[in-house]
């Protein structure tokens, strides 16, 4: 396995992953000679039905990106034929050849619960850098925290039984399915059945059988037989291919000694009991239950609920699709900008859109217990003794200011920081609001960005 | 931009982009000496909510992976060492160290409009051929469907008007954007935000300008007269940023021309008419009105029974995510098997989730309008004089039979193939039923196949 469980270890995205606005901004800036530092901010507008708290899982990607986006000369000449570039000079275009991105970013930690209207990431760079990164940043931090969230629901569902992502078949394409089972292992998932998540991350992989292995053989007793012989340690049967009550017959009389059996289809709950006793009269206390077919975190505590005795949870399609969450509502907004030494804020004030001005700090407040009580979102200047300050500086000078963290400290940050999110936050259905509010200042400042706006300043 | 219009032009995914159990089938029918020839066929269940048919849009990338597919040596390193593999022979290593796929493949063809049950994608090779490219082929061929067919409805929904793919910053991960942007393309968008996209596929791309743009000049006049500047026949202005009518206002007293105006937030169909009037007053009967802002097809088809005078619809969102259906129920199943001489037939008869057993062919039959009419799903061999066969043979040895089409010619094939498929069918909610029997030959099989597992043979 190469070294890279520290890293995304995807091949870095093209530059070109991005909207053609985009560029085309860019280049009106360029044009315009419009030289100013600006401060972008991203956070999610509100948080997806059901939800109580958003697993942040995005941020090692959209730093691999900032450090290393660069334009190839043949995607420069592409953008150059844009019939929409006519206009634009030569000038832009070396420029582009020499793009790289030079600025700041603050952010959370990855596995980090947090909540709406927080930022995220916050990013100061000259304007055309702080812009050309807006689409591959919302990409990329949203689907991961989205998978984590969910992963994080399940595991929570499953009270400490083992939960393994196997959804790599329905995600939305290969890479999705790659970074839904990293983000998935950040949010509790004890492995995944995807291979190349194994390669690349070092996580652990998990597989049982398929029903066309059972049918190739014809007769199940031989294709249990031929699959012990190879696994003699490690084979997890699957039993529901015709009769799951004449299978556990046939494994008992045969003497094997599977690992675990898989339940895949009828009522997993009623099925696990019977397996379970069946096993257990034979002496197959060892034998682990398996279980697998569209559940998501409602079925898995409908099972529980019914003392269901399944010990692993295999979960597909729900989870690295999200799918009653398919998308999070995530914004990159500016927030302040700086040119010729001076400082504007930006701000958005539609009733239902409020962006609010300025550099921000996420301050977060503990009780005496240690656990999550709320949060403030200030001006980044503030101070708020007790509390700790979420964001940090993860790169300057568009280079990061540390290397990233292992994969499993961060998977550790994240079952640390939800243990000590309190429950009444975490149900999986009419959670309890996490209390986060703006702070004095913050809503001073948006007032009087307000006030200069409407008097035309 | 590089010829690779016909092609999928992502890099070939690693061969372990697959479920750790097709590894361990891989091996245990390997150790075994399970040598047979099989058939798998890869179909949808049912169609998802509000879906009368699925538009195919697949193949390309499914016939690419079997094409180039090879273990890296690094990567049989680290299957070797996975502790599941401990009692697994040499030999399986050096198998998977030559490893390619040799066998034959039958598909329809992308741009197909396709419904449950019938066979997309029918596969023949040795078994462990056939069985390791099973995740691959069931995640590369659902997504770009979802996508095409929610693209078609878009197109549908719009009536005419334009309807471009804006979506690439909500879909699962970057790769997730660039397929959704080709698979948009194939359903009838006429274009997409997505830079890549262009670059990679030739798909004309389409980009306005941002609220951070009139935010960071501030004086909302000032950032039009720039960006009309640079952009003199060809700028979009977003015109929702604090005052809509104040906007259009400016635009004619500045003497502006722009080729269209964006309309982001509030009521798009009331906003349009106002702006409409006055763009014509001023004599901008030219300058288009672009809309955005979470639009679905039930949205559009809203604004369109309100006379909204929109021109280009820009939908993001609801399309790369396929948000209202997120998941098809695609699944491979064993079909055939041919061992030593004999055939086989694998089918499954639990009461929700029938197969039928052996290679199949999808017929289709057209009315005299050339409309179609019905599909019948038969045995291989059967002929059903007039109809079209939809399967037809891709690939040969593991090699395609013949080049991959161009994407403009699939995305005809598409629209023409959609326009064959009557209204009733297409409708966005309670569309009828589009008839698809099984053959009685196929039915009869069916029963054969059930009475002999149930007499044991």
């Amino acid at each position: 396995m190469p070294d890279t469980t520290h890293s995304i270890a995807l091949p870095c995205p093209s530059a070109l992953v991005t909207d053609l606005y985009e560029l085309t901004m860019a280049a009106a800036y360029f044009e315009n000679n419009f030289a100013a530092n600006a401060t972008f901010e991203l956070f999610v507008r509100s948080l997806p039905n059901d939800r109580g708290y958003l697993l942040f899982a995005g941020l090692e990607q959209a730093l691999e990106f900032m450090e290393q986006v660069r334009f190839k000369p043949e995607e420069i000449d592409f953008i150059r034929r844009h019939p929409v570039f006519k206009h634009v000079s030569d000038a832009f275009f070396d420029y582009l050849r020499d793009f790289r991105f030079t600025g700041e970013v603050w952010a959370i930690r990855d596995g980090t619960p947090i909540f709406a209207q927080e930022p995220l990431l916050r990013v100061t760079a000259p304007i055309i850098e702080a812009q050309l990164v807006e689409t591959f940043l919302l990409n990329s931090v949203a689907f991961p925290t989205m998978i984590a969230t969910k992963a994080a629901r399940l595991v929570e569902a499953a009270q400490g039984r083992a939960v393994i992502e196997f959804g790599t078949r329905r995600a939305h394409g290969a890479q999705a399915g790659l970074l839904a089972a990293r983000a998935s292992y950040v949010g509790g998932c004890v492995g995944t059945s995807n291979v190349e998540a194994g390669f690349h991350y070092g996580i652990p992989t998990y597989g049982t059988v398929a029903h066309s292995f059972i049918m190739a053989y014809g007769d199940e007793e031989e294709a249990f037989r031929r699959f012990c012989d190879v696994y003699p340690d490690d084979s997890i049967l699957l039993i529901d291919t015709y009769d799951t009550k004449r299978a556990v017959e046939k494994i008992i009389a045969m003497e094997l000694q599977p690992k675990a059996v898989r339940l895949d289809s009828g009522d997993l709950a009623e099925q696990s009991k019977m397996v379970r006793r069946m096993l257990d009269s034979a002496g197959l206390q060892d034998t682990k239950i398996f279980a697998s077919g569209d559940l998501d975190e409602f079925i898995i505590t409908r099972m529980l609920a019914q003392h269901a005795p399944i010990d692993f949870f295999a979960v597909g399609t729900a989870l690295v699709t999200s799918k009653d969450a398919p998308s999070l509502g995530a914004v990159y907004k500016l927030v302040e900008i700086k040119q010729n030494g001076q400082t504007r804020y930006a701000a958005k004030f539609s009733e239902d859109k409020v962006t609010y001005p300025g550099k921000k700090q996420v301050f977060r407040f503990s009780d005496a217990r240690d656990c999550y009580e709320r949060d403030v979102i200030a001006r980044e200047s503030e101070s708020h003794p007790g509390a700790q300050p979420l964001l940090e500086c993860m790169m300057r000078n568009g280079e990061r200011t540390d290397p990233a963290p292992a994969l499993k400290e961060v998977r550790e940050h994240a079952s640390e920081s939800l243990r000590r999110l309190p429950a009444r936050y975490r149900e999986l259905k009419d959670s309890s609001k996490y209390p986060v509010a703006f702070s004095d200042q913050l809503e001073r400042l948006l007032k009087q960005v307000k006030d200069e706006v409407a008097s035309g300043g």
